[in-house]
């Protein structure tokens, strides 16, 4: 199953991508674009039981596939050669971390495929990007076993973890360097785990205009989604709807010497097979 | 006008407390208890614009009085004495930070007066107190100028950023160890700006078991209210119902030899007048 959310007539709307079409299925939810509830949905019925308007794909704007109801939770430094790849680091024998390091970005930050990357929120003109796969949680759970941990995954999304690099040093803490608006590109969609099979089995590409900058596999996490979950609910109940960025491999702009930031007019293309690619411009 | 969430016959829901009464303007509100939406709808309107039934204040159980719908901000090193006070830094000449650091709790966190903070999500036993001031915000606004601050700003409430200081540390970012359940307690309400005067003649206070530990000035900032709502705004859209943590004066239990930490049995009480009191138990 893949979940969309999308600009229908009368606003955001949640939806199935099947065939080329979304299947409008917002007339079962509360609020007609809350994915989180419509994951709630599908995860205790069949798809079957979903039924509603077919529009072409080609006639609607996707949104980012889930409004979040709290901050989006994201993973530093899960890749070792991303780990040994940043300013200051020993390129050779940088430790990975010992625990997972965990930070969030707001709602606000959250934008869609397509939707445009906005430099002007980074006044320190450091903007890089962070191709990322994003698990979103289907079940709520509190310490949830790691051998538990997948069954309380509904499914996976691709997200761009931009990063202004001088705010995250500048302000101690990542936040203020991780949260600008428009900082958080999402989607296209998210895809269920049935249509996954082994998610270590995944590939993870970024170009910028065109050109490969990061190459990752999902099965080189320092610290894998079962773990990444445990740690998570050892001390926080994790809810449906919930999205967890599992971290970057390498190749971030700060990894070049001299660093190559985002520019106006650029264009970023994460590529996730079978989620698709999220592209997002640069202005 | 002083805003509270509490447990209605029928689930959450918010009112206004007035002379010993909550007045419930649920019938106002698309969702009972959706304090964020009451925020928007009160300022817009006057008073007298919100009606409802009054039910005696001692006939209720005060809940959080809001759900947060992203994380709360909270602000680090934000009183100097508290800079100085922790372990490892200079007691006498510890800099403070050059720039606000911002970091966030998620609203799974959150919990009301009276309800117990629980030490046994702290697997590392470190569990401290943070009495702080936070602000409510009223008003959408990006790249908000400090002299235009206040008017974005609808209220205060007191919220204990309880931490676990291991975790804080061991996980590199603070957020593990300030995202544990019941580790925001927030409340008891939220008292509108009108009432306040000027904030930086707020006193805070905060106790364990009757003995005062913390005492603090709102003056005394280092980054003040405008400051921070600015540093924030420079970047993301702030919204109405957003909470900011503005940081803990000295006295935390990290600052005492040896560390004097939360054990179950504990009370903690945090007064800021006119706000009232925040009390909860530890577990």
């Amino acid at each position: 199953m893949r979940l969309v959310r999308y600009l229908g007539k009368d606003g955001p709307r949640s939806g199935l991508l099947e065939d080329g079409h979304v299947l409008d299925v917002s007339a079962s939810l509360d609020a007609p674009d809350d994915t989180a509830a419509l994951i709630d949905l599908v995860m205790g019925l069949s798809r079957s039981a979903l039924d509603g308007t077919r529009v072409p794909l080609a006639d609607v704007t996707l949104l980012a596939p889930l409004r979040p109801r709290k901050n989006v939770f994201a993973i530093g430094k899960n890749y070792l050669e991303h780990v040994r790849e940043l300013p200051g680091a020993d390129a050779k024998a940088e430790p990975p971390p010992a625990f997972p390091i965990v930070f969030s970005k707001p709602p606000t930050a959250v934008i869609g495929p397509g939707e445009s990357i906005d430099t002007s929120n980074d006044p320190s003109s450091t903007t890089d990007y962070e191709g990322e796969l994003a698990v979103v949680i289907g079940k709520n759970g509190k310490r949830i076993q790691p051998e538990d941990a997948m069954s309380h995954v509904f499914g996976y999304t691709i997200v761009n973890d931009v990063t202004a690099r001088d705010l995250q040093k500048r302000h101690g803490q990542w936040l203020t360097g991780k949260a600008p608006d428009t900082f958080c590109p999402m989607g296209p969609c998210i895809v269920s785990t049935d249509e996954i099979g082994d998610v270590r089995q995944l590939a993870i590409r970024t170009s910028v205009n065109g050109e490969v900058r990061q190459r990752g596999s999902l099965a080189d996490l320092i610290f894998d989604i079962p773990s990444l979950i445990a740690t998570l609910s050892s001390v926080m109940t994790l809810e449906s709807g919930d999205v967890i960025a599992t971290g970057t491999p390498p190749g971030v702009g700060a990894g070049f010497d001299p660093p190559r930031y985002l520019r106006p007019g650029d264009v970023v293309e994460i590529t996730i097979d079978p989620i698709g690619t999220l592209t997002n411009p640069v202005v």
